[in-house]
């Protein structure tokens, strides 16, 4: 039986995973959630997740929520299959990824929400960006990319010079980053682009982009 | 060799890994950073923590950041001992520690640091908690917990009935909150009440919070 993802093509966490079941060649269905609807807040979709965002994904009889956590299910469970997202075999390589995946839920990824929310996803709900928040929190994210710059000028990607789920997380927010001005916080750091360019073009995320029309 | 430990027993990240080495009776020795000093913005600390922040720690050539990918590899190198924080042995609890472990980091976290910024560390600095802002964020950590309420009425802890890294994750925001009036958050809803009861108990963290003086 298929893997079932609830969520919508469009949402940066729903495309996070999709990247990763495609990196690893899972099969998967989506189940599409009407978020304008409000069917995210309908007890059968608060019985997949209490909090009523999107995704959820079932797999049998397990069903998990928080896109960080399926992803890491997902490259535990399918270790031997597709990239090897984790490095679970090497203690210090794994402990890297881990280091660099918080450094994306920590550091990276507050500053970048709230840029992204302001430009793509404020205007959809009739709202307008508001500078101030956009400024702030594009000061906040050219510092975290400051640090990566210097860290991709010595390794190829972040957690070492293999790809791994902690680039992976990276990928949806950027995606949408780099269709509005702030495209130069990315442009404008040599190693960070040429990463941005390597980790965007493999086909496990131009499929799960497909569906990034917001 | 210990581990060392770069951090001061007052912070609460510092305290997070604390509480971990202790859980799993792992030898280290604390480094003291000095903050006032600025000793976190210092080349010999930014080679540890490109990002400036504490704790950091070595373990032998290995040098972690973030608290949260440093507990998760003492977890894993130490699985064996002490208490098992990871279920790594079993695929879908390791799934659900991660899905709480996740919670934590993006639910919980944002709105219970902020409080506690508000309410012990500006005044350390000289500011005057901003009651907006407590007002706003004690709302959305209510909303967290009325969802950790149903979860622990039907498991003892977050991830099921075994305590694990996703509910050490959680104490020591909670222990500086509860000196706080929005210790009432926790209070009033019993079955979080007597799961914090429960966690706050444990001699791991009671060891760690010694140092806990803010």
């Amino acid at each position: 039986m298929a893997v079932k993802l609830y969520g919508i093509a469009m949402s940066t966490c729903t495309t996070r995973v999709m990247t990763c079941l495609h990196e690893k060649g899972v099969d998967f269905e989506i189940v599409p959630i009407n978020l304008s609807a409000g069917e995210h807040k309908q007890p059968s979709f608060i019985s997949k997740n209490p909090f009523g965002q999107i995704p959820a994904l079932e797999d049998g009889d397990l069903t998990l929520f928080e896109s960080r956590a399926i992803t890491k299910y997902l490259a535990t469970k399918h270790k031997d299959k597709g990239t090897d997202l984790l490095r679970l075999d090497n203690l210090k390589e794994a402990a890297l990824v881990n280091v660099w995946l918080e450094v994306e839920a920590q550091q990276f990824n507050p500053p970048i929400s709230a840029l992204v929310y302001q430009r793509m996803f404020s205007p959809l709900f009739g709202g307008t960006p508001d500078e101030k928040v956009i400024e702030a929190n594009a000061e906040k994210l050219g510092k975290v990319l400051d640090v990566y710059e210097e860290r991709l000028s010595k390794s190829k990607y972040l957690a070492g010079d293999f790809y791994s789920l902690a680039d992976l997380h990276h990928l949806s927010y950027t995606y949408y980053l780099m269709k509005n001005p702030e495209a130069n916080l990315i442009n404008s750091r040599p190693h960070v682009k040429a990463w941005w360019e390597d980790i965007s073009s493999r086909p496990a995320f131009r499929k799960a982009a497909e569906g990034m029309t917001a």
